[in-house]
């Protein structure tokens, strides 16, 4: 008999969003049947995507008999409430607070200055060449990260993760970053904790089986 | 006798994440001692701010004898958590997750694309002129707003304000955006329901107070 999976998943081999909520669901023991809406072929401003969440952003995330949800970090807190175990946040507000903010410097900070849309924009209206772009987005993964770091390695909350030793949404945030520079070969820059943490991330299997390089849609290992 | 502030907030009058704690602050009827950090003079990076908080952002929020909390949405979410009255947040998950993907839209997809540090690389590195970075801070407010016009237009959720009748999040970051267009001259695209909703917030003393304009350090009327 075949598991009925639990939610929809509407996402994309490469995009780092669609990469923490496969986590956030691995981590949880929760399925979702995936869908891929290939972006690089505008599929997601298709007719039949747009029925599906009329925003054409992903990951959309079905919850049978509800509207899409969207916004990844947003999906983690639904996740996260719905399913408290593991759980994704620490229980203390202050940790809380500290947990989201390292999200938020790379899922708010970081990321959204790196998406196709934004790149399109700078190719096009921007008029910036290829090694312009790339330094664009080397600039703005380097800035990110090395922030993050900088407060890996100075406070004390930072564990064998990000925050203490479970993993929280700043892990999934972290390593949906390095997953994506890996996906689109931007070197990690000179950020040890970071790559200890990201490297501790890879070796778990919810972790492991998000690889941007194993999905459906994803180019053959070279 | 001086009431005792609860908490300190280090911010600048113009930014859009300071203004988003002032209003969750007031929306609390909670006190926080204000501390101007001039970061058009880049008094962020200053040696006396970085004491404060080692990564130079704000709003640097500190809830006396703990660590700096940063990220505007982690501190509204630290302030909802601590003081649940009123709350920012509908009750049930799916409202929740509307309503920070809503938050996300506005703070994570369209504020960080716009921010002094990203506009200085492009006038410097990416050689926009003025013209040019004009149409780039249009262009993503507008795309921004449109998005989330489309949502509150089309989904049963929407009330009074972003979801029903209660302010949330989502309104907070609504108004923190077309705050930010007003202090920097940009004019709101034709989004009807936005705008009601805002005019909503802006007729709130919790809003009122929060105004950009009302701040110290802002210029004079004109």
């Amino acid at each position: 008999m075949t598991q009925q999976p639990d939610y929809e998943l509407y996402g994309y081999w490469r995009t780092s969003a669609t990469y923490r909520v496969r986590v956030a669901l691995n981590l949880k023991g929760l399925k979702a049947q995936e869908h891929v809406v290939d972006i690089d072929k505008g599929e997601n401003l298709s007719e039949a995507f747009l029925k599906i969440n009329p925003l054409g952003a992903i990951p959309a995330f079905i919850d049978k008999g509800h509207a899409p949800l969207t916004q990844s970090l947003a999906i983690l807190e639904f996740i996260d409430e719905t399913h408290p175990a593991p759980p994704l946040l620490p229980a203390d507000p202050h940790g809380r607070a500290r947990v989201r903010a390292i999200a938020h410097m790379l899922a708010a900070d970081t990321h959204p200055l790196i998406t196709p849309r934004v790149r399109k924009y700078l190719t096009t209206t921007g008029g910036f060449d290829d090694a312009k772009l790339r330094g664009w987005l080397v600039h703005w993964f380097t800035v990110g990260l090395q922030a993050v770091e900088r407060r890996l390695m100075e406070e004390p909350g930072t564990g064998a993760f990000c925050h203490g030793d479970q993993v929280t949404m700043a892990d999934i945030c972290l390593a949906s970053i390095t997953a994506t520079m890996k996906a689109i070969k931007i070197p990690l820059p000179d950020v040890p904790t970071i790559a200890a943490i990201v490297a501790r991330c890879e070796a778990m299997e919810a972790f492991a089986k998000a690889d941007p390089m194993k999905q459906v849609g994803a180019p053959k290992a070279s």
